[in-house]
């Protein structure tokens, strides 16, 4: 489906203390999806919503690895462990067409000081360029602002005056329903 | 690919005196993709951005009407000329899974007192609905406050402190060439 790989502590200039942990990014495979899960439930928790998590690993497998996969997914990975997810796919834009939605940028909390949420970054932006996508988007929480900070130093625009909107699936039932 | 067709004129309780102005919500067709892009642009002008609008009526046939089709879109007609458009895809959710992402919800501004958008928008809904998808979400600027009251008066919830980020691709490939 799609066969980017990438060694990102060659293609940085890390320092030698980062070089001692290097890491590589790679394309998701179904085995990985139980780390995956964690990372996105630990995220989940970051964000005061354990909760909110109804996904399973069976879904994640079912849905990244069969025949027409709903996402792609790059991995950060460190002596055998997952220490971070890029979750992306695409969407369509009626302004700019063909574009990429980065759904889920995750490094997990002891290694957040290693280049591997930049390099996931990176490694999204360079799919998103070598297939010719017209659009990078993605939405973010206005707290976070670390990560405000860092998206616009990257040259991406902080839109702060469009908002979200969502309907569950319970209420997409009872307006059905209704309607 | 989805042959999802609904007479809203009957399905809604309208007064009689729109009754005489029905309408018909349709799956689009490549015929319509002229008028589509028409309210595409009137919506541009509306968000004060007339110069976004970079897609093309190529552009929409292509990308909506081949194999692997980037979008879904229902029109909203009225004596052979279309009045409205929803154009919605899926999405993933890392928290709920398959979704749908309603991207444009437009109805020309000298018919917008007839139901159009809300037969629309109930449309993309019931799709999602019967479909068994596990969210809708949409994109709203904070300024529509007609929109937005429309949106939660119908069970959607506005995510106030979630707000969109992008990329465009003149600084996408600015950061890929230097990262």
């Amino acid at each position: 489906m799609f066969n980017y790989f990438y060694l990102f502590s060659n293609k940085l200039s890390l320092p030698s203390i980062i070089k001692n942990m290097s890491f590589t990014v790679r394309n998701a495979v179904e085995e990985d999806m139980q780390s995956v899960l964690d990372l996105i439930t630990e995220l989940a928790v970051f964000e005061k919503e354990p909760d909110a998590v109804n996904i399973t690993v069976n879904d994640l497998i079912n849905d990244g690895f069969s025949e027409n996969p709903k996402f792609k997914l790059f991995v950060a990975e460190q002596e055998n462990n997952i220490i971070g997810i890029a979750l992306f796919y695409e969407r369509y834009s009626t302004w700019k067409g063909r574009s990429i939605h980065l759904e889920d940028l995750i490094v997990t909390k002891t290694k957040q000081k290693i280049g591997a949420g930049k390099a996931l970054y990176s490694a999204v932006l360079k799919y998103a360029y070598d297939n010719n996508y017209n659009r990078v988007a993605w939405e973010v929480i206005d707290w976070n602002t670390n990560a405000i900070d860092f998206y616009k130093s990257t040259g991406a625009t902080y839109l702060n005056d469009w908002s979200v909107v969502q309907m569950n699936k319970e209420n997409l039932a009872k307006f059905v329903e209704n309607n």
